[in-house]
């Protein structure tokens, strides 16, 4: 059995079955980096590139030991000490990377559909890392796969996405992907935050977050990207907080126990307070656990891939 | 035999049996490098996450190659392209890294007490590379050692330590160290560097430079942080070399023939001449060599430490 | 057999047999690196610092990769977390890393001579990866070996080098390394970024482009380096392109099929226009994939040069 797309570029354009597989090989994988001895020898002679056109600590750490875990070899580059400065295309910048025989890309890009537009013009799997506010489907993966890890199955289940749905490749993903296997989404918010038409991909908006917590198995919290608010979305953080902040206060007065994600990093005290992030009810590290276990996942089904198409 | 200590936040809190089985441990593996092959396989199978929040060369390295000798996984991550950046606290990136299955931290941090904060919230060990003018362990370890190496044994040598005592980790972890070793220690610098009640300590304050070169084994000279002054606690920098710098004409004035340490980087011709640094008295090289050696020799007494306990 | 040089710092110092015997060694890496494995055990204990003083992508991930298809041990370091900034010297900084027991240094620095001055005083081999306006001299081996790879011999070739000859470190050791192989060189662009005396390096200038490009078998465009352009060796950009830009027109208006090289990053509709840079002329990414082949020739002729030493 084998994947049936090429590129990871978004959750949009996979199958079920697609999301299925990968499920099923991270629990394999899961189970290998809880071991003492973590490595696997799948990817050897595999070389991965991961070009990182904008910072990031979590999703790019976690790419790189899904990869060691792997035993790729690994080369990294990251937009400060780029040829971009210099006038280079990304074309042209990922051609001649993968001149020097590397196998696989992994990208994150500011510009959303960078990507899918990279993906036209080159033969090796491109997997995206984000891609501005467009997608980022190992995100909405390892979402989706913690939220089966804890109730056994997606299928019925009432999950609440809060935040910023309108600037948020985090919020897109995870809507494709929960939609794909069945799950009930809502999303809450500033309704200055909600992309219009969003029921169009078949959830549908709450703008009470009591009400979305009553309803709700699972609420997503996204960050609010402070140093990206240029322009005046929210009155204010503190405002925002009042009104869209999970809190354990909240939390109590519902009439059920449900459970907290989020993507991270978490500005404690925002959208979330430090009781809620730190509660047994926050499965918050479990989701970064889970994210490596997806990436190798990822990584191996392409690569795979490749091989198989090659024989 | 093991050591009795999880983390290694400072030297404050060892016991001289610790020291002592640091370095029998380090001179094993001082041989090991020196040979044509250098690695070993002790640490295959544990990652090791290097957290640089403040800039660094050489403590970097060291640790880097250190880790590689050692075999042992390693992820890098430094401030520059830092989640702190995004509002995230120190628990909660640590957190992330550890949940992504890292066995152990190295971590360089610009404020004081840094890495002891987050030992009480996390289960690997952490070894402090640098916070801020507090401690900086592996350095006085690695300073400790080319001393024994130069002179046989510490107990009753005399170390004079020149420069800038109070915004200093390295000048406190050697006095710490040193005394530990019943080594005698003295300070030398202007007053306005000094800490107040350095006493305290166990050591004496001597400002005459020449005093303090003619009691002295060894002279531990230290960098003038030139980038930190932003205050003045300096009249000017040439005052400083003229009262305060090692030059071949006042080692050449006293009876005996010293040994001179530095911990780099240097400035060359501020605390110390060029005919200094390259003469035959200075075990600056050496020190560096050693501080591999040192680096590999915590590295692994702390990873066998949690493997003993895991049994 | 081996190479008669212990660094490689410039063309200018070496013999055609060197040259040849690199060659010939990259042609067998050349095949290794197109094997689904690319790995070979050549450089297993071989520790390599890879010191950037300057920005590079393209160079710094080729030396990368190079060496890790030869199984090395790899340290990385950049200018921006670099010691120089607290005032250490050159020196010293590698001093300090060869200290730690690195074996070769691969070294690009915006200093002209800065590799040659370093070579007086350590013992370990290096390579020069740029040293500003000055030598290049890997990359002028991967674009002779390009040239070859095209033609079968190099004897009796004709190569024009058009652009900034001024400034550049790549024209400088293209014409040290081409004239020594037997070909015939032109340089070519405006008489402001000309070289003073340039015939005495035994090529011709020839201002005109058509004129150039119906001589010659082969045009290595340089690229307009945009970002340098601080005082005004240009009138404008628009006006260089219009003048010694490579267009399709151009191409076709020529009575013969030349080949197109160029050392990238590529500024397209500068220097190039992408219809000439993605032509079937153009050589551009054999170069870059030839660059690793070269690149390991290189490293692996200078390890074995000091361990026959050794012997």
């Amino acid at each position: 059995m084998s994947i049936t797309f090429k590129h990871l570029l978004g959750i949009k354009n996979l199958k079920k079955e697609d999301i299925n597989l990968i499920f099923k090989t991270a629990d394999n994988f899961k189970e290998i980096i809880n071991r003492p001895i973590r490595k696997v020898p799948s990817l050897r002679d595999v070389t991965i590139a991961n070009l990182f056109f904008e910072n990031s600590t979590r999703t790019r750490l976690s790419f790189e030991l899904a990869e060691k875990r792997l035993s790729a070899d690994i080369i990294n580059f990251s937009a400060s000490s780029s040829s971009l400065k210099k006038g280079e295309t990304l074309i042209d910048t990922v051609k001649n990377i993968l001149a020097m025989k590397v196998d696989m890309i992994v990208m994150r890009h500011p510009d959303p559909g960078a990507s899918t537009f990279l993906s036209r013009y080159i033969d090796v799997p491109i997997i995206n890392a984000g891609d501005g506010a467009h997608e980022h489907p190992t995100q909405a993966l390892l979402d989706a796969y913690s939220i089966r890890e804890k109730y056994g199955k997606l299928q019925g289940r009432k999950v609440v996405i809060i935040g910023d749905i309108l600037h948020s490749r985090v919020a897109l993903s995870n809507i494709f992907c929960l939609k794909m296997l069945g799950v009930n989404v809502k999303v809450c918010g500033p309704l200055t935050l909600m992309p219009k038409y969003i029921e169009l991909l078949g959830v549908s908006y709450e703008p009470d977050l009591n009400k979305a917590l009553e309803w709700c198995d699972v609420a997503n919290v996204l960050r609010v990207q402070i140093e990206r608010q240029d322009t005046s979305f929210l009155p204010s953080i503190k405002e925002y907080s009042n009104m869209y902040g999970l809190t354990k206060e909240r939390l109590n007065s519902i009439s059920k126990n449900i459970t907290v994600m989020h993507p991270g990093p978490i500005n404690r005290g925002v959208e979330l307070t430090s009781d809620v992030a730190d509660s047994k009810q926050s499965i918050i590290l479990d989701q970064v656990e889970n994210g490596v276990a997806i990436r190798m996942s990822v990584l191996y089904l392409l690569a795979n891939n490749i091989q198989n198409k090659n024989v």
